[in-house]
């Protein structure tokens, strides 16, 4: 697999913010994150004058053999009824896509359950659902390859025709068992220490699920470039796909929660590079999700306590992004 | 002063808004804060199909007669100048209210440089500036009471034609030195715990604002209701008196920082149920705005280390409001 390039950010156009930030009619850092949210956009797009009006949110969904080992409250066969709710504007992804002004797509990557087809879906699926990697490898290097191909090519066709922000949301029974396993893996944390309760465990089913992670660790030891292959899903890899894509084309991609930024830690572990490009759009509830982002060096804008996954924390971050560069844009300068 | 009577909360909205989350497409509890705001929302306004579309911003100024102790970087002639970029549309408040659609009005109820006319400006000035705080009280007692009936006669005139949701922000140099000195004063906390840099004190000048604010509450001794007359502001009144009016007409009222949640402790002291209509827009970065947020039971919407003021955390929370809202009303039930 050929990975894009990804530019480094624009140090004279972070520079131009700073300086800007600095000479704004308040006092210097009053803004807070805002004024380090404007310069790190400023970097990734190279303009001070970038506002992100054309928006997106890809939601990838795919299915995880691991389920079988009972580490879910909820059957496999929700994905797939979720992914229709997606589709339908009946889920919290949909009403706040619209909010956010954000164009919604949906991509199969491994769904087990039957989808119809829908203009606001990529039919793509790798296979229906993974193998549990509890047992042996989650999916072949060759589907995980294929899983992060998936990702690049939506990339390159949302993108060309003018999109300013990317948010990475997903959808997958299951993959809150994934993503802990990879933040453990990569950042050399315990399953204990990244485990939660994902949809709803009690303290029975997530020592239950700790122990299958646990389990699926020890069987495959999983190398630093077989990560997503071992223990990932195929959303996971396309979401990876997605950030790379997006990066390579100095496009800033908003994380959501656990899901998202596990495969954040997969886009890394394939182009250190990527990071310069990431916006952390909340911190969720699961604990592995402030592992990860600290792994990450990223600071989430919001904090309210949400787990659902799906890319609505990144899309509740969107305002706070535009407010970011409409105060470094709009903002007189202070003349004593 | 006649006080308007403050209506409980709606229970029955409230339970009708706890069902319905309950029962969305998502696992119970998901969307985290957002159900929480969502459902106390709908017990303020009594409605769950209530959206917060007309916005207002009102920022109330005025000048403090304590900034001769040299408790600010910045001199008071700044509340005038700050006041005409809010009505030029240049500072971080106007950016933000045009772009969260809201209404900006600025109220003069103190300000002691020149202001020129505009369809923006309320021009109440009930003098230009508090005496200094630290040698006696800053107010009469008749002041305090014109300061909160300017608030409640703005509250008059702005919610009748119409308005869904009020932010409230201010402008006064010095007042972060009022603030804490409320705060202080109220929670029973030390000016030491509760007072910060303001717009950027150095240490020298942080112990020198602490021990102005010792003296100052050792001069007025501020019995419970006297404290907006003896180390208050008349910015300070004006905001109470808004909260005040608003809850009384069952308008959610958006909290900004520091001068905002001390102004909050007063129309508290005045009449506790206005509580049950105040949302902490965010934290702000003074050690002082946790305290009265506590001591208020409110917990933050966002936490981006802002220390402006203005309004602009205010304002940076609304569409999570609209959120709470948009998913609580358009999100699908979950049917097995």
């Amino acid at each position: 697999m050929n990975l894009p390039s990804i530019p480094p950010p624009d140090r004279e156009a972070q520079n131009t913010a700073r300086l800007r930030q600095h000479t704004r009619v308040k006092p210097v850092g009053a803004l807070g994150d805002l004024e380090d949210l404007s310069i790190r956009l400023a970097g990734m797009t190279g303009r001070i004058d970038w506002l992100p009006l054309r928006r997106a949110v890809v939601v990838c969904a795919a299915d995880h053999g691991v389920t079988a080992q009972g580490v879910s409250t909820v059957p496999s066969a929700i994905t797939a009824y979720m992914v229709r709710q997606f589709l339908n504007g009946t889920a919290a992804v949909s009403v706040l896509a619209r909010q956010m002004n954000a164009h919604l797509l949906v991509v199969d990557a491994g769904v087990a359950g039957e989808l119809e087809d829908h203009p606001q879906l990529i039919r793509a699926r790798i296979a229906p659902g993974t193998a549990d990697f509890s047992l042996g490898p989650a999916m072949t290097a060759a589907q995980a390859d294929r899983a992060v191909q998936l990702g690049l090519d939506v990339a390159d066709r949302i993108i060309p025709p003018g999109l300013d922000l990317l948010a990475v949301g997903e959808m997958g029974i299951g993959n809150t068992t994934a993503a802990s396993a990879i933040i453990a893996a990569i950042t050399g944390h315990t399953p204990n220490q990244v485990t939660g309760r994902g949809t709803g465990l009690d303290d029975v089913r997530l020592n239950h699920k700790i122990h299958v992670i646990e389990q699926a660790l020890q069987v495959n030891a999983p190398a630093n470039d077989q990560t997503l292959a071992k223990v990932g899903g195929f959303e996971i890899g396309a979401m990876a796909g997605l950030m790379l894509g997006a990066a390579s084309r100095r496009i800033p991609v908003v994380l959501d929660g656990l899901i998202c930024t596990a495969a954040a830690l997969i886009a890394h572990q394939m182009e250190p590079a990527v990071q310069n490009y990431l916006i952390a759009g909340h911190l969720s509830a699961e604990p592995g999700h402030r592992i990860a982002l600290d792994y990450l060096g990223l600071r989430p804008i919001l904090q309210l306590n949400m787990r659902l996954g799906e890319g609505t924390g990144a899309l509740l971050a969107m305002p706070i992004l535009e407010a970011a560069m409409r105060t470094l844009q709009e903002m007189a300068e202070l003349t004593p």
